[in-house]
């Protein structure tokens, strides 16, 4: 299978779907069931001390895998998160954007899984880990 | 073990700790091992159509667990999430306030496990279900 | 929805389904939504310690979703696990049956969340808890 | 770090922490943070079809990241897992050994994070994917 969304269009795509949120993220680069995506931190991403919140990495990490997946099966709205497992492992680093490196590691008609893994911008170990299950409704007749 | 802060002692310690986020819970009924957490759901919450965003209810089931915890040992601020698991399995009610009821499953010296079911508020099947595992680090000599 | 296996009839099901594993398991008790199944606990299932080892508590979870699935949807022989999240909280009673105690919170007709949480025979806190999500796959025409 | 444990060292413990089921298991490959086990899949595995069972997958991972663990901080007999999540993605190939490839995430003094990868031998895609974590209880003075 080919990549049918590149950045430009997926970034778009994000716009038009999530408004809400699409400003807080830059899609990096995107492959074939591949995806890295920056989380532009802000003042509302933040806990006391400077560290990213738990709600914002879960956040990256669904966005990421959300992208993924449009990347290779092309615009699907409906596409549902129905399963998340994340392991907080380190504490990323004050006022730094944190980087999302998306794989999915199942591509399945109905069920799509990815993986993420998500580093303070430099850093060499990730702060957290995640895997992520989209289920794909059916198509009505 | 009993609960050694009530509701608005618990409140006030929120307040302190996540100023950011702190407005958009309330604590409504706290128990041995138990609380009652409500979200108040506002526009940052939704998605397109009204439902709520999964990182909201991630955001809600972390506190709830959270908030439990401290109820149980007092006022813990080193407690950080190491581990979450949620299963998103129905679509919440559109604009409706999510409650989540959470009860400690374990509350060990250093591990608490919480377990949390997500209700749009009124409704009879949850909509999310989590677990998630809190660290209390050694206290230094 | 009621159930439309019972406790003989489930049993039988799991016999010629799953015969290399059946005589591990007795379902105790069947109700909407519901199971309660126990591990009889023999010498393969032991670690060092007496204690009951982990592959074998998850593996008394994934039977305990099967069953209820199957006490309320009818003989589906397809249904597959696709998630497990498991969280050990306490070290089982030596050479003590355990007592899976299991929910369906979801019973869509693709994706079914079971919640089981696991006790030694007679202990009142929980040893294991577990969801587990199956996938049915769809009916070919 | 450094591994501190080879793979013959590795198996020797093996052997004598857990003799039920050293049998099941090879070694294959001992790197920093990272391991190769292999599931030398025998009946007592299978389920109808001669496919692996979830629970001898489950197993596999629990194993590997257990000796990745004291590949790298030496004999650690009282490390447990508190917490997998484990994704059931392809069903395995009939009556074929799988290989699981396992990376450490996380190595702190008290919690070990291992991200775990199954492979059918010979195969492309992985057919289950975990992520476990080992709480190391803290040594008495």
């Amino acid at each position: 299978m080919t990549v049918v969304m590149e950045a430009e269009e997926l970034s778009g795509f994000l716009d038009s779907e999530f408004p809400q949120i699409a400003g807080d993220f830059v899609i990096e680069e995107v492959g074939e069931r591949r995806i890295r995506v920056r989380l532009l931190v802000g003042h509302r991403h933040l806990r006391p001390g400077g560290t990213v919140s738990g709600p914002s990495m879960f956040s990256l990490a669904d966005v990421a895998v959300y992208l993924a997946l449009q990347a290779m099966v092309g615009p699907v709205s409906l596409a549902v998160t129905t399963n998340c497992s994340i392991d907080f492992m380190h504490k990323p680093a004050a006022n730094t954007d944190l980087i999302a490196e998306c794989r999915l590691l199942k591509l399945g008609r109905m069920l799509v899984v990815g993986d993420v893994q998500i580093f303070s911008e430099g850093g060499l170990e990730p702060v957290a880990r995640a895997s992520l299950t989209y289920s794909i409704p059916p198509k009505r007749a």
